[in-house]
C-alpha cells in the first residue's frame, strides 16, 4: 500500500477517537459493549482504505467490524469513509496485527478478514508473512469456536504458501476459491486493490479455514 | 481418456502376465517378492496409456512402480509403452481403484499417485471422484505412515473440491503448487493429458498430502 505523509493524520485521529479508538486494549473482552450491542464481532487484519469494512459494515447492519490498520498514513482514509458511509457498526484500530491478543479476549471474535496482506516473497522474511504459524496462534486465540479465518490474495506464492500453513497448523480448509470473480459471488465485498487487479484479469484467490477447537 | 475397442486386448493381456498381473490380490502383502526387492512400492491410479509410470520408473529404478487402470483398451497401450522402455520396476492391474484394499495390505504402499483423475463436475456424481472421503479411507489404509498421495489436475473444480476434502479427512497438506509448470521441477515426470494441455498454456494443479498416523 503506498504511503503518502500526512502531517495532518495525528490531529485528524485525535478528532476521531469515537471512531479510531485510542487505547484499544481497554476494550479486550468489552468490544459488544462498546458497540452496545451483543452482535458477532468481525475483524479485518490490514484494513488499508476501509473500501472492505466500509462494504461489509453496510451488507451486514447486524455485525459489529473492526478494521485493523498499521499505517497511520492510511487509517485516515479509511476514516473519512467510514464517516461518509455513515455506518456505526464499524470501528478502527491504528496498531500492528502483531498485537491482537492484547486488543481482544479469548474467543470474543466470530470471524477475521486477512485481504491482500504483504507477501514477504523472501524466505527470509516468512515470519512477518500475516499466515505464518505466530500469527495463526494468535488468531487462534481470539476466534471463538465456530469461529473462521477468511484469506484473500491475488499472490500466487502467499496463497500456496498459506494453504500448507493452515494445514500444517492443524486448521481445516472449509472452503477454497482459485478464482474468486469467476463465482460471482453476490455476497463478495472488494478491497479497492481486488477491484483494481480483478479489473486487469488477475486472478483471485480465497480460502476459508477455522482451528479446532 | 478416449478408449478405442480393441479385439486383440484379450489376448494381450493373457500373452503379458508378467506385465499386467491377472489376479493382483494375490500378490496382497507380498509385492516386494514379486519384484524381487525390498524397494519402496508407488502406485499409480489411473495410468492411462503410461508415459507417467515409465517415465517415473526410469527416473527412479531404485523404486517398484505399479500402475492400476481400469480400461482394458488404454492399459494395453501402457503395456506396449511399458515393453518397449525395458524397465523391469513397472507391473500394471487391469482393476477398479475402488478395490486397493483388495490388492495392497495395510501399509505396504509409500506413494499413491493421482494424475487427471476424471473431474465428475456434477454434485451427484461426488462419490465417483477419487479424492471423495471413501476413496481417501482406502488410500490411508494401503499408505504407511510416512506415505504421501500425490495429486495433480489441471480441473480447478477438482483441485478445490480435493484439497478440502483432504482438510476435512484429516490429511496435511505437504505442497501446493497452482501452477506447477511455473516451477520448472526437473523431477516432474509429464503424464500426455499433462503435456497436451501444458503446451496449451493451461495451469497444472499439485497437491502433496499425508494422512496422520
Amino acid at each position: 500500500m503506498r504511503q503518502r505523509n500526512k502531517p495532518w493524520a495525528d490531529t485528524y485521529l485525535l478528532e476521531h477517537t469515537n471512531l479510531v479508538i485510542p487505547n484499544p486494549s481497554e476494550y479486550k473482552n468489552k468490544w459488544q459493549e462498546l458497540f452496545g450491542n451483543s452482535n458477532p464481532v468481525h475483524v479485518e487484519i490490514g484494513t488499508g482504505k476501509g473500501q472492505f469494512i466500509t462494504g461489509m459494515a453496510k451488507q451486514y447492519p447486524d455485525i459489529n467490524f473492526i478494521g485493523i490498520e498499521l499505517a497511520k498514513s492510511v487509517i485516515v482514509t479509511a476514516a473519512q469513509k467510514v464517516t461518509e458511509s455513515g455506518q456505526s457498526n464499524i470501528r478502527l484500530i491504528n496498531e500492528n496485527a502483531e498485537n491482537v491478543m492484547d486488543i481482544f479476549g479469548s474467543n470474543e471474535i466470530a470471524t477475521i478478514y486477512l485481504n491482500f496482506s504483504d507477501p514477504w516473497p523472501k524466505n527470509r522474511h516468512e515470519k512477518r508473512r500475516l499466515t505464518f504459524h505466530a500469527f495463526l496462534k494468535r488468531y487462534e486465540d481470539v476466534l471463538n469456536p465456530s469461529g473462521e479465518l477468511v484469506f484473500k490474495t491475488d499472490n500466487r506464492g502467499l496463497f500456496e504458501y498459506s494453504l500448507v500453513s493452515f494445514s500444517n497448523y492443524g486448521m481445516v480448509l472449509k472452503e477454497v476459491s482459485l478464482d474468486l470473480h469467476q463465482l460471482n459471488d453476490p455476497e463478495n465485498i472488494m478491497t479497492e486493490y481486488e477491484e483494481k487487479f480483478s479489473a486487469k484479469g488477475q486472478q483471485i484467490y480465497r480460502c476459508k479455514a477455522a482451528f479446532k477447537k
